[in-house]
């Protein structure tokens, strides 16, 4: 099939976090491609890419990248898909600085930003915005939000029912 | 027109801000509906607003709050619909509450996060997003952002052509 | 003994340090109930429990929640009882972005918040609330903190009685 | 009437923020006393204070300071009564010091602390702390609680039924 | 003369910052070219303006932008001439999120970034780089150097010879 | 001797930082006591230590704590001694918060403060003050300072003549 | 009279803030020196500042400086001498650029630090320093606070006497 | 060979950061020097450091430091010369402290900041300096990024031809 949403990172080294967009789009069984697109170290391979997606079928861009993090911004300043930003944590500033670079864009160019390290999230982003129109999708993602809802009323249950020390150890 | 895009604020304090995502909706013909719903004074209504939104037939909802700002995740929790949020700026903390809660959401609920007080940019993520499945509305967000390249290009010509002190004089 | 006290989390993952709660009003002989409820991925349990917690005899909540941390203030949206917040620290931001959350509420919903990962407060804030109107569990309050105050005082007498460095040692 | 909640604040200038708490107690109906206690210019005063509170009959303590703070805290080390501290905005941090001297309080000696400024929450909190053991009280927090959601209810229906542009000149 | 240093910026709303960088060059008698180039609104221009640096005979770029700020990392990404970034002060985060977007590049793709709003300092320091290959426009950083220094010394004698009252009347 | 230096500290677990201002009392020869003392755990015992240090002829109190970090600013309230603030590192906000409680003194009651767990620094600092008015501990203070830098010059000398990697290996 | 404390700071701007520092030695009684002496503009001036400080005969030294604010650091780097550091508000980073840049000294070195913009308390501070080793000043430090106690105490007496509306109108 | 560039650094503690830019210098086979300098410990050091750098030779001085970090825009206070900062990394601040201490310079005295513990970057900057007026540094500087550019793609190529979980194993 083919794929309808890019994951791109800045760095391999990005990809520990970026895997989990991946993954959840696999549960949903949305087709994606992933790759590394660096906005420092290739840049004209970023031109390439944001302005081929639309053409090659995408409807979504994930993109994650850590400290100054241009790489979300870039890609949505180069196409009109929708875009969204994963700031990966760094080991200095914690990702606050690839948390501002992501989301503060300037007037006409969104970013849709998730938490930090919050590639999960960005995978499910891009399946609610694909369910919007697409209502096997709708399905899957409030399937999967329905799953979310009843993993923690059986974890209250069970904290409900034994000691929370219990608990704990069971762990 | 039946509208495909909610936007919905805590509070009346927030309408200047939130204004900017209608306008620009409007420029891009995109039918949309506009209320307060707050999360913590009209938890009820809350409820309703994010459980009906699907079935009143809307794509995407944006919602700007300040503060603790929770209404973006929660609406996020109680529909598989994408949710933009907005973080209101606020007087004490200058928006960085608001930023910190409505990005930092939990595995399984994402909110489409755009700049402090970038309502504006919130609208344009929503014509994206309906325009990835809308070529007329690609059309009109592509149309957009080539409009603002010529307008720097524009000044850019008046810059170079002028001395910069004439140019500061004359904005 | 029917609970007046109810502990509630966002996730079992906040458990070891929501515990310190329960632990302390075990000390205080305060019958607590203490569960699971997630703002985002459970908000109709959030809405039953806030809804039905005076008339099942509550008399003040504690909810934990860490990151966009929406649990304390949306109980605090839907129930007249006091509420006491404890933010949860976070791997990312520390635990800086579960605080604003939770304290940032909005003129009319308070939340009493506490330290970050402050359960052990929030247990002993909600001893002083009932012992305000309970003297023997004012009393129980009063002991506890004369006890904080001997300890201090014997580990003063130790540490100046020996040498820093053996003290040190014994540690 | 007795008071049965204390007003106190460090310094006269933190009265136009304080007043809020003044105001919503009378709204309640609940009694108050409210004056001046400095941790750092009368630390004298803040003893007596602190450990006449509670024979002299009061249930709540609000201790509004600004910058280093200590006022909440220490009145909290010197009672159990529940004491609930209003970090007051500065000009230099925004009252972010203030913040984090209330709420940082270590684990034995809580302050239930509420939003920069948030000293009408304050007094809302003092109320639900009462409430929860005087029924009468309990019914004018729900009360508030219910008008502030019609107030907002009417909003949205006047939003939605003009255009927001004229909403907005009617502001 | 032909430019030697380029000046561009995000908006011409950064112009009335980054004029000081012009000034300073006049100062010096260094030539340059001062225009608009927007990373996220004329990407194409952006490449283009990067990629022909060299070629055009610029020896240093200075780039000032605000909020997500990616000019001036980006410019450095497409030449190895030396850039030097300019953090514009933002409105809602003060340009921290400028400071951080400029000065958190990853390894490989430098940006010699000055002070929020430091464009006078972006100037001085391009002048220190030309310097040091340039006899003539070394003595002229030497030379401002001295005259600040000298322009301190004065006002301390001022001060010293008149009462501090007087001189704060007199500024 | 009797003690002319007073280091207090607000829990045991200070200590391992704390120690570090006796370790260069002891170098400087100054006669110091050292003990815990609680602002919120025993306010008390902070109120007599305080009130009676210059009559026990101390000339200088050290004080070290965490978090909401009262206790220096508590003892300068009560004496007109010149008080000196550690702020210690904590786990959540990593110190922030202790600084922030211990230097944004208001007008009227000054603490010296130090880096955040600069214990050491706060001991040099008292000996300064003793130094400027006892020329045998002035002497002391200068020999201290000038045995670091031939420490630095030494180090530079062994780093100048190997190489760095042959420096680094013998670290 | 001989100046005993030397007050200085970076640049004339500063002085509205430091002029505090002035005013509090005056009442005092305290003679002093005030002038301008830039770390950065002036760094010769610096060192013969800081090297001769002690021969004039000051006892305490007062710096004030803003931003990269080195002017406090490298005078103490220079100077047995305790050396008081205020951090001057800026308008980028509200000061925290100066508060970070003066208190967080390495080993070795310290600055006594005080608030943001805290002059006032800087003289103080200089006040007990002196004050410690002189029972004249002390005398007059342990005066200045009484008479901030007493002034408290009127305030608190007649916000006590007046509904608090017409203590605020008073104002 | 004489060395062009200056590598200086506060401590040796900086050295396991700041040997990157020397590792990078010597690529490009740029001849420097490296040596401890500390602006608190050494200030005399600094000063014949920094005012003989023009006369010895050098072209670039790049100076590491963390904390106060007073070495980098004290170096420049002394030196017409170009000076690269390198804010280190810090235990309790993560560097922020360093960041600000260096870029924050007032008007007059640059220093060109690069990333938290950037020390490679600092090279890299270096070496774009001097190409800028040597075409074979020029050279080496663009194919170093070239050769970013090919590992980057060939990554991209190897993760694109493989599941990324496989990729993932063998990084």
């Amino acid at each position: 099939m083919k794929p309808i949403v890019g994951i791109i990172m800045g760095s391999d080294s990005d990809l520990p976090v970026m895997q989990e967009a991946a993954k959840i789009l696999d549960d949903f069984g949305i087709p994606y491609e992933l790759t590394i697109v660096s906005a420092h170290r290739t840049p004209e391979r970023l031109f390439t890419y944001a302005k081929t997606a639309k053409e090659k079928g995408l409807k979504v861009i994930i993109a994650g990248a850590g400290g100054a993090a241009h790489l979300p911004g870039m890609v949505a300043s180069l196409t009109a898909l929708p875009v969204i930003g994963v700031p990966v944590k760094t080991r200095t500033l914690s990702g606050v600085d690839s948390l501002y670079s992501i989301v503060q864009m300037p007037p006409g160019i969104p970013v849709a930003t998730v938490a930090i390290n919050g590639a999960k999230n960005a995978g499910i982003l891009a399946g609610s915005i694909i369910g919007s129109f697409d209502d096997g999708i709708y399905q899957k993602v409030e399937t999967y939000k329905k799953e979310l809802q009843e993993m923690v009323e059986d974890k209250a249950d069970r904290l409900e029912t034994m000691k929370y020390e219990h608990y704990l150890e069971s762990m």
